[in-house]
């Protein structure tokens, strides 16, 4: 059977963190590795009564197939959310809905990437646009992630040499990093990518857990006609719906439109429904504060254990919102053989050789601080801090 | 911007079905143009306490992100129901969950199709997976169909000559054609690919959906390690939920898996478990008569009219399930021409020509009768008879 295989899925990476996910799940297991939502958090309530009531009031219109581009009211919904949030001027045909933000990178990939085209990526990158994006053969080019965003340097020498099609950005709060772009770094990336005729999708997911700092304006401000935007209702309500938006400048939607037909017809109807009487009738911005409440102080208790116990050569982020903290070891170590010893004391992180697409035996790793409570983050970090130790002993 | 597209994007053909529909929208125009399930048996009340139960007992759980795989109880469902309704052996391991089976077509569309792979479809064949493997840019390799399944000495000759990898198929009153697979046919198809090495797809949407005739069996029961099986609860519960499945051999499910996983992570959750709650507390079986019932009944009336209203020289099947019927103008016709007078008389159907990869003109035309009811199919079938008869008259 073997040779039936299309050459293009021998080139998707294995979710390796799927297999660290099954250890997390021992007892005792202080797991960092996850990249869920805190499910304590979910409007578990709401969304039950939310749900009544459309399916007492409109259970056959929902029940039957719909439009491709999703729920009109979902998508005014949107639409009115940029403006007041970000200041930006999206028409709901601008909108598509899709299975998630997943999806939409996929579709983004089916529509516009032929085998070979440049696809500028951050390094270290989301793992889940890596692999969606795997699947139409495009050649990655690995713009490095520095304090303040992408590496201005590198990314116009790649621009320049190697005329890529797309540039594919998470600039708040980024998965794995936790690194926020800067204003400035913003305006400069937007300029480089002007000149260039590249395409920039910004994915947002976390935009929304922001518990510090200021935001910064979204590559649309700057790029109206090419910026791309993904978003999702997977961080700020619920994940498991499987819902989230793909916003396109017009002649890319009407191909986005034929290709979501191709792909699944539509996304679930009465799932929107559900999601639009939700919003309708609760306050999603104080839902969203009660979300940056928690993770602000479950950031704020891991940056403080970090600060208490890993070894001073260890550096790491300092994110502003989200849900990720990004470490490094010093040089000469492997965050995969961390990874073996903290194992066995019980407690998990991601290595993050999975984040790149061309290096391995890195010293970076993945901390989630947005599924553990305080406490517990206290002594995890703690936990793992013996574990560098010792290992930098014993290497040193 | 045009530059940026994929070539693949600019493969699929629009769906031009859409554009009828709009028509159909008017009052006053009766439509047979229509390929959605009836929605006044949609379960809703049933479905509305599924969800309630669901909710209030396991809320958190489904809305976290869940396995890519689905959900193991629905699997099991769907496990069991093969066994009891066609006598296969289904492991839930050789099971994955999809957006209905649209996005299996997608899933083994990605997996197993490199550009130019041959793939055998029925002609006249289903728009969707057309649409879907267009996107894979295969050679399609049409393959008619006759009164009682695919054209066998034509099949042998294309499998000699094409070495395709895949055939696609729809053994079960088939969408466009209302045409199912004789056992004979059946026996003969699997015996030609047996030889071959290709791959066999059976999508039976409407294989529940038997008002006449006698079941024939699965071409899994003649091909098991060959044949990949896709199913929907699309006409037997709701189209809107978005919810099929696929059945394949391990090594190729591994494949899938990676594939589902980048498009889309995985399936809601809650929507698998809502849909399982309803299938554990009520008869499904009792369900789908219901349904067989009405359609057999609407399938009746429209065969009936036929004989009655439309002229000697049109041909039609005689489907014993599903929700069409397929007719054929006299030579020198095409169904286009027909359909622009019978827009002018307030009746619509599809004329053939989006079934087919390669022809155009057809004198082939879909007639829908799932979702029209009997006094209104009497009328729509005479009028259309009569627009039918006139056209013949100025042409001959």
């Amino acid at each position: 059977m073997d040779s039936l295989f299309s050459d293009r899925i021998a080139d998707v990476p294995r979710s390796f963190i799927r297999e660290i996910l099954k250890t997390a799940l021992q007892p005792n297991v202080i797991s960092f590795a996850g990249g869920l939502p805190n499910r304590d958090l979910f409007p578990v309530k709401e969304i039950a009564e939310a749900a009544r009531k459309v399916l007492d009031r409109e259970g056959r219109d929902v029940f039957q197939y719909g439009n491709s581009e999703g729920s009109v009211k979902l998508r005014e919904f949107i639409a009115r959310r940029y403006e007041s949030r970000l200041g930006l001027q999206v028409a709901v045909d601008d909108i598509l809905i899709t299975n998630g933000s997943q999806q939409g990178l996929d579709l983004l990939g089916k529509v516009l990437l032929n085998e070979g085209d440049g696809l500028i990526i951050e390094e270290p990158g989301y793992l889940g646009a890596i692999q969606a994006f795997s699947l139409y053969r495009p050649r990655f080019l690995p713009v490095p992630l520095v304090q303040e965003g992408l590496d201005t340097a590198v990314l116009k020498q790649t621009l320049a040499q190697s005329r890529p099609k797309l540039l594919y950005t998470v600039p708040n709060f980024q998965n794995p990093s936790g690194i926020t772009y800067s204003r400035g770094n913003r305006q400069a990336v937007a300029e480089a990518v002007r000149e260039s005729g590249a395409l920039l999708i910004e994915d947002d997911p976390y935009g929304d857990l922001r518990f510090s700092g200021e935001p910064a304006p979204s590559f649309r401000t700057y790029l109206p006609q090419t910026t791309i935007l993904l978003g999702s209702f997977s961080k700020s309500v619920v994940p498991g719906f499987r819902l989230g938006w793909i916003v396109a400048p017009r002649p890319l939607m009407d191909k986005l439109v034929i290709a979501k037909q191709a792909a699944d017809l539509h996304t679930s109807h009465m799932i929107q429904a559900i999601m639009h009487q939700y919003l309708a009738d609760n306050d999603i911005d104080q839902h969203i504060q009660t979300i940056r409440d928690a993770y602000g102080k479950q950031c704020a208790a891991m940056l403080a254990g970090m600060e208490r116990h890993f070894p001073n050569s260890v550096t790491h982020t300092r994110p502003e919102g989200g849900m990720f903290v990004w470490a490094e070891l010093p040089r000469g170590l492997a965050a995969l053989d961390l990874f073996e010893l903290a194992v066995k004391e019980n407690v998990v992180f991601v290595p993050g050789d999975p984040f790149y697409v061309n290096k391995s035996r890195t010293r970076a790793m993945r901390i989630n601080f947005s599924c553990v409570d305080e406490s517990t983050i206290a002594a995890g970090i703690e936990r793992l801090g013996n574990v560098m130790k010792r290992m930098i002993e014993q290497t040193g």
